[in-house]
């Protein structure tokens, strides 16, 4: 039996906040050891890089080229089945089309004062794409962090991932050089990280880093935050699901193991407004878990932070699920867009009994990389955004300067700064022959 | 006289990029002392917040309201001067109208496999505005972090400022009354990021930090980024001006100065195409220096940090100006027009002699917290987009699912996860009723 939130009972909130407080997942302070792996990358390259992946990943690397004979992306990629391939290549193509369309437009205006306002976006020089190894290496994350750099324009994608031993996936080699990687470096953990914020070998560094990773590799990105950019902090995956008597128990079950299986920290959480929905989904989540070769870490999940909410409205429900912000939110209702404009915190809407979580996870084009822990509080999925920045761009001419030259004067006056005051009366009084 | 480099020598790239890396301003490591803050006011709440305060303030606070007899935000606002309540009206509506063009428009299209994608934009629900104490206590900082987020929607801005001895600016007070700041708590440094992160007294959680702040500031941030979002980590200022023969080099000197006055760590950079101008310009800079009363650190920033660049042409000035990647460029040229495509990484520029970077500074209502320390490589100026966040939504009908579901099994069975096949195939075979 799944743990059950009554959202009709007197002490919810109470229950409620204690859930949402619950940790997931080992708070480990890596933050040390991090701290020397990045000193010792700056202080000695490529030859750091190499001890720790040696030592880490049992893999021997070219302290220059930070390259290994054993592991060839093309010998690699030519060893991805065929079907494979044609299920990469389908992914690849709908993302691409999606992240096209979300191309801002550069803006420009005048306004009232005759001053010319706008902005310009421009893509970034380069970006290096963490690629997690063991349990995470996936060629769907591959996909969904850099064809969405290649349509933003970024010339020179990274991507590093740990080949223990020589190992990597054919998939991952295979999503890699489809999705145009430009570089690729043997590498993991925080001395990957380092590398990528502060070069090592024949490793420039990059602009930003983006990828999900561990422990250490999420506070190596903490730490070299500021001297490169990057994404969000990743978290366990999530997917919370509203369900009203519509719903099919089953499918809803399998789309709330779909969490599950990622690991013992994923979480899963039904909000219904039928108790026999919920009981329903209950009785076959136990069931489907039986024939999951996954069953082990599911159920541990499921068991240490799944819940059935039972909540008294599809209004309630929403309120709840905006607390929760979770990164994916399934609206397995009968009207979904009528629930849709309450929905203010989330990763991903999926509407819809036929939209399961996993059809984002990999080829409805829609990134798959989404805010984790509730950090769809403030923060959105990857994007093209994530690949460009905004110049702001401006203009007075001599009018418009005269029509803001006062308020500027008096500002700078009142915070102490007379150069700034000098720098617009002294255009005030002009000689001739400039502007 | 000031530091030349000659872009024209053959070891000017070993020069510059020796240049570049020169640090400013002290790398002091308080990781450490701020870990040790943040988890005092996540154990004990207000009381921790209260007696930092009163040791680092010398104010003594309610440890459950945070809140000061000695400061009350509309008794400071009523000193401030009439004229500068006008030149702050002023720039506060210009900064509103500005941020109002920048809303993203909500996206939704069906593509050719009949899935319905997009994405909506939401507000953030809260937000916390950290203001400095000290030289940095600035009325237009409070609008340029404010104003965008009550544009944005964001019902909640919490702003948080120290008030040592129980003084605040006047003027500060107005701007944060103007700007619509909701809750106001006279408190700083690390443990007010702590308190806006975790909550202490009455001062709930907010979910993201924005505004500049000390070393122990960022640091704090940094730590508490992933809990509640953060903008970029503020550096030191720096204006970069690119002049040919045409700009007025006493102009230009003004505009070098109006950044190195900020403090000793800024960086005012000219490049000139014209050797001529170059040496005007330097000429010019000692010859104001004397006249600031801002003249010491102005001084020492300049001393330390300024140089003169001698381009070959306009077009190297700019790839110059693009490994820079400056806070602030200014194209004090004949026609900038034809550089700013050229243009790639810059936080703000401002086109042609009568835009000097004070008035986007104030008044031209482009945002001035702005990427430093060559952060515009990859980020941008504080803008609504920091203050929404971006849902993505996705429909598939039968048929949609019916096209995407084959090449989603084949990764998830690729990847090692079975429910999340089974998410997709247990829709392949309806038996009835459902969808």
């Amino acid at each position: 039996m799944a743990r059950w939130i009554d959202a009709t009972a007197r002490d919810f909130d109470d229950v409620f906040q204690a859930f949402l407080k619950e940790p997931r997942g080992a708070v480990e302070n890596v933050a040390e050891t991090v701290r020397e792996v990045i000193r010792d990358v700056r202080e000695n390259g490529g030859e750091a890089v190499a001890r720790y992946t040696s030592q880490f990943d049992r893999l021997v690397l070219d302290p220059t080229t930070l390259q290994s004979d054993n592991v060839d992306l093309h010998a690699l990629a030519a060893g991805c089945p065929a079907d494979l391939k044609e299920a990469i290549d389908f992914a690849a193509a709908r993302i691409a089309a999606y992240h096209e369309k979300q191309r801002p437009d550069d803006h420009q205006f005048t306004d009232d004062a005759g001053v010319e306002l706008g902005w310009r976006w421009t893509a970034l020089d380069s970006v290096g794409v963490y690629v997690p190894g063991g349990l995470a290496s996936y060629p769907s994350s591959v996909l969904m962090n850099t064809v969405p750099a290649k349509i933003a324009g970024v010339k020179r994608v990274v991507m590093t991932a740990p080949a223990p031993g020589g190992q990597l996936s054919p998939a991952v080699a295979y999503a890699a050089l489809k999705a145009g990687v430009d570089e690729f470096y043997p590498i993991g953990g925080a001395q990957a990280v380092a590398a990528l914020a502060f070069g090592a070998g024949h490793l420039k560094p990059v602009d930003k880093i983006v990828g999900p990773g561990n422990a250490y590799v999420a506070e190596a990105k903490r730490q070299v935050f500021g001297v490169v950019g990057i994404d969000t902090i990743a978290g366990p995956s999530e997917i919370l699901v509203i369900a009203d008597e519509t719903a099919n128990p089953d499918w809803i079950a399998a789309d709330l193991l779909s969490q599950s299986e990622h690991d013992a920290s994923s979480q899963s959480i039904l909000i219904t407004v039928n108790k026999a929905v919920g009981t329903s989904v209950d009785k076959s989540v136990e069931k489907q878990l039986k024939s999951l070769s996954t069953e082990l870490r599911a159920r541990e999940a499921w068991n240490a932070h799944g819940a059935i909410i039972l909540a008294r409205s599809l209004e309630q429900a929403a309120e709840i699920a905006n607390e929760i912000a979770a990164e994916h939110l399934e609206l397995a209702i009968a009207d979904p867009d009528s629930l849709l404009p309450s929905i203010r915190h989330a990763g991903a809407v999926f509407l819809g009994h036929h939209t399961p979580e996993a059809l984002g996870d990999y080829v409805t084009g829609s990134n798959h990389v989404l805010p984790t822990s509730r950090a769809a509080r403030f923060s959105s999925g990857l994007g093209l955004y994530d690949f460009l920045k905004r110049m702001s761009v401006q203009r007075a001419g001599r009018e418009g300067f005269g029509a803001l030259a006062p308020a500027a004067l008096r500002l700078a006056e009142a915070e102490g700064l007379p150069a700034h005051a000098r720098s617009v009366s002294i255009r005030t009084n002009e000689g001739g022959g400039h502007g």
